[in-house]
């Protein structure tokens, strides 16, 4: 086996791999209700709303670049699984099995390429770049559509307030305008439809 | 409503009845052989082919671009739907039925923006850019990785054999040497675990 086919066979044997990506269940809906979505799913979803919102934002993004970080965002949820945006508890450790689940599962790629995904998945992670606070962005828009047009099944099945969906979506609220103004248009509709669990007194 | 506000909630609304990409179910299974694989599943799986095996490619192509058509390359079968690449009958009349869908669904986009999708879609069936015939031989490559590595299910579920995947797997022999290789690669496995309906005598 030559140097070149070693590599490639390593990087199809990651492509393989990653089709367990497939099989992580999100705690979204599909707008219909009537299974829960995948991470690919997702994923896939989040990278047509970059391709067909790109133009419409104040700033300048590179959308390979942009669609890079979409692509492996939640990757390394193959090893770490879903944490749920509103899970308190899991939320706190996230961090830390996140990183663990990264460095397991891009080892699994030649050098070069472990760097260079890793190096994607940091940047999203950390959200300073213009491609990567479009892309956090559109993880919340897209979540949160799925609850608003499914009427609320998730947050109702786990008791989310309205209060406290703020708290994840103020980085798309504060990312531009125009995702602020799709953010407004879900929460008007959530609002009309009743979809939220009740405040507690 | 201002033009713009309009122009947003054109594009939101397009955004969230792609969520119906994700009910589209294909024949191949998932490499386990649980269930079948959805469109949107697919879809990103290529693009993480494509994201990871761009620099092993003897000609240079535009990443972003390439993403584009991938990501947008079986969207008609919201309406068309799938069409398996072995049902004779089904593939006559497949571009007229996905033209229809492309020019109904697209339509759902500002025009502009119907045009670009609309002009990525028909790049990718053409298959003359290097973008194209890239994300193409993807498209092949992706599936039939996932019908190897499910031991051939969904082929022997439709009697197809070794002879006849050679038609439809040609486009991604003759792209590229790392193509052609992994491809090689999928055969030698198929044939080892003996994965084929048999040839007819």
């Amino acid at each position: 086996m030559t140097e070149k086919t070693g590599r490639l066979e390593q990087i199809h044997d990651f492509l393989l791999f990653a089709d367990r990506f497939k099989q992580i269940v999100r705690q979204n809906y599909l707008t219909d209700g009537s299974r829960r979505e995948t991470d690919a799913e997702h994923t896939w979803h989040m990278a047509l709303y970059a391709l067909l919102l790109k133009d419409e934002l104040g700033f300048d993004v590179d959308i390979g670049r942009t669609l890079a970080l979409i692509l492996v965002h939640d990757l390394v949820e193959i090893f770490a699984g879903d944490t749920f945006a509103y899970d308190d508890a899991a939320m706190a450790d996230q961090a830390a099995r996140e990183d663990e689940a990264a460095k397991r599962l891009f080892a699994m790629l030649p050098p070069d390429l472990r760097d260079r995904v890793d190096g994607w998945w940091r940047e999203f992670e950390e959200g300073r770049t213009n491609e990567a606070r479009f892309a956090r962005a559109l993880d919340r828009l897209q979540a949160f559509g799925q609850n608003v047009v499914s009427g609320g099944k998730s947050w109702r099945e786990h008791g989310v307030t309205r209060t406290r969906t703020f708290r994840r979506m103020n980085e798309a609220l504060e990312c531009d305008p125009a995702i602020r103004a799709l953010v407004e248009r879900l929460y008007a509709r959530a609002d009309v439809e009743g979809s939220w669990t009740p405040e507690p007194a």
